[in-house]
């Protein structure tokens, strides 16, 4: 089946069960498919655009609104939307960071925090995980004294995320705000696993700036994300231009240096505002989510040799595993070798496993109901057995 | 009708006859749509991503490929799609341009071009129009002239519009582009208003960096455009990272660092993808969309007191009309003001004009059959014949 010659009709979430790492926040709700269908049009948010000609300051469709609500549903004081997350950091990181300058990360930031920085002239310093590969506060305590004592100067940001890419883990960002404050360093937590799938309120958590991502965990099109901060930082990170030209003397006031202007225009915002209510819902069902998550993996465990490299019991729907000793120990001796498993899977509908790999791979849960949940724990037990693999 | 609380469906496109300065160019082919609906998801793209795992490098639906055709078809060597023309500004200024640099811009820049410079603690300096309020070579390289001389140095960069947004006039592109080699500065050349409606050969026309707009005139939602360049430039603005983390030793080598790894994840993409042969068939009757525009301006011309601002005869089907003495004079003694126009259009299933205006104003006419082209011309002198304007 094809749209058009080479690009093929895309049903994985209507046809399987999807367990891919980064795909089950971003699934679509309804409604935000029937926003893209009617909003899908390049500039279709512009049609009532008036005075002062910003984005965020449209009242038909209610885009001013969904900004305010957006903001306190962070619990920030302003907030913007962006094209991802990355573009998020980006703004953050030129504003507040000169070149030269430190930034800590966590040994687990996700590549585009590494990037940011890069183009911002400054240079990563990571913080060491614990034994628990958790990044904790004393540890970033100690990595600003590094830092201090190396350059002479206390790093100009500190960028953490609240649970990481790799293992899906909850990092103390509340104990890092607090060391970020004793030190008078501004605090970005990165939220693109969190906000959109369990409450966050920034304030609460004591950051000053909030990333998250409308594609990873805000059942939102690609590119989509969210950047907020308390108003202390909003004249800085959400500046509006000043240059002026030199010819024309033409201004542009209103427009932010940093969003450039206009950001998310078209289907993909109505589509992330149409998913919003949904969205606002379905964090309140966060614990659910996570006792899928500790149903799935104790089960998985279950098969002799199964390990699960992230932290324990699971506080995300994220997990790492480790199959070495179950389904690799087949692999090796398998003709299709690692396929073998993701050819046993999709016979049984389910995809997302990261084709081949049956060493450390990841898998998330989010979504799924409980009878998904227990097929999918089923699946493997089921797979195991085949392949003579104990199921204890 | 509402999709959801407050957001309202949008049908202009199908309804209506839409003459929005802005929109026509980026309304969606049924392809995109259908590519919309299908990969709608988050990170639908990322299904069958693997090493080097990079967007413009996966494989299914063929995304490199589609890269290979569009650097061929804007006559360049390398292009990227990012999210918007800005972030193609953004990613060649900040490449290129260091803090306390000059960048030549158009006195009509568009105001995205500001923000890239300002982003990059750089100022613009504007060529001023001549009498026809065009962008010559003659006044760009007095500019530059004038640049060395007040700052001892040459402009880091020359970013003009091929065809401005504000009366759609041609600059002299291939002209400035001779006089950017002579002085040995690179040359972006921006064709937000012209890759994707017409034929746009980057090395014809002698630019380095070629820069245009998905949601603009690409048939493609927002928010997505294109940055391309010459294999000259391409190690510059599409470097790849070189930060190493220095406790894990983290590199991520693959990842352009001015495109923050992957740029348009996602039915942004594909529906991109989707449009594009649509697109390279299109350009081919831009001759035919222009004479429909010289149509519309000649029959506009007819009613007493109209005025063209834009270029004549039109080289595009952007136009800045003058209706002070036409339309402008019912308005003053009407109960609905300038609506009074907007009223009247909307009654003959006209929109895109800018409500309550009736002094100066933009429309466009691309896209629209031969059929639709004259009923707005025959509806704007109806409406004129109405208010006792004469139509000659």
């Amino acid at each position: 089946m094809y749209i058009l010659d080479d690009i093929e009709v895309r049903a994985r979430e209507e046809l399987f069960i999807n367990i891919h790492p980064i795909q089950p926040g971003g699934r679509l709700t309804p409604e935000a498919m029937k926003a893209l269908i009617a909003y899908g049009d390049g500039y279709s948010t512009c049609d009532w655009c008036r005075k002062p000609f910003r984005l965020d300051k449209i009242k038909r469709p209610p885009i001013d609104e969904f900004h305010a609500e957006l903001a306190e549903f962070v619990g920030m004081d302003e907030a913007r939307v962006v094209p991802g997350a990355r573009r998020g950091f980006q703004a953050v990181v030129s504003s507040i960071v000169r070149p030269g300058g430190s930034v800590i990360v966590s040994s687990l930031a996700h590549y585009t925090e590494f990037l940011a920085v890069e183009d911002a002239g400054a240079i990563v310093r990571e913080v060491p995980l614990n034994q628990s590969n958790i990044v904790t506060a004393e540890a970033t305590a100690e990595k600003v004294e590094e830092v201090r004592k190396e350059t002479g100067r206390l790093p100009a940001l500190i960028m953490i995320d609240h649970f990481d890419y790799m293992f899906g883990n909850e990092h103390d960002v509340r104990g890092i705000a607090k060391v970020a404050k004793e030190y008078g360093i501004p605090f970005l937590c990165n939220c693109a696993y969190s906000l959109g799938v369990m409450p966050i309120n920034g304030k609460e958590i004591g950051a000053d700036f909030i990333v998250g991502s409308g594609h990873k965990s805000f059942a939102s099109p690609a590119p989509s994300g969210i950047v907020a901060c308390t108003k202390e930082w909003a004249d800085k990170v959400f500046r509006t231009t000043q240059m002026v030209g030199d010819v024309t003397r033409r201004k542009f006031g209103i427009k932010e240096v940093e969003m450039l202007g206009c950001t998310l225009m078209g289907g993909v915002l109505i589509a992330m505002m149409a998913s919003f209510p949904a969205v606002k819902e379905r964090v309140k069902r966060w614990d659910e989510e996570v006792r899928k998550s500790n149903y799935f993996v104790g089960e998985f465990l279950k098969i002799k040799g199964n390990k699960v490299l992230s932290e324990m019991p699971r506080k995300h729907t994220l997990t790492k595993v480790d199959t070495t000793e179950s389904f690799d120990v087949v692999a090796r001796r398998h003709k299709r070798r690692g396929f073998f498993l993701s050819d046993e899977l999709k016979e049984r509908r389910i995809v997302g496993e990261f084709a081949g790999a049956t060493k450390t791979w990841k898998l998330n849960t989010y979504g799924l109901t409980w009878r998904q949940v227990k097929y999918l724990a089923e699946a493997f037990q089921d797979i195991a057995r085949k392949y003579g693999i104990p199921v204890g």
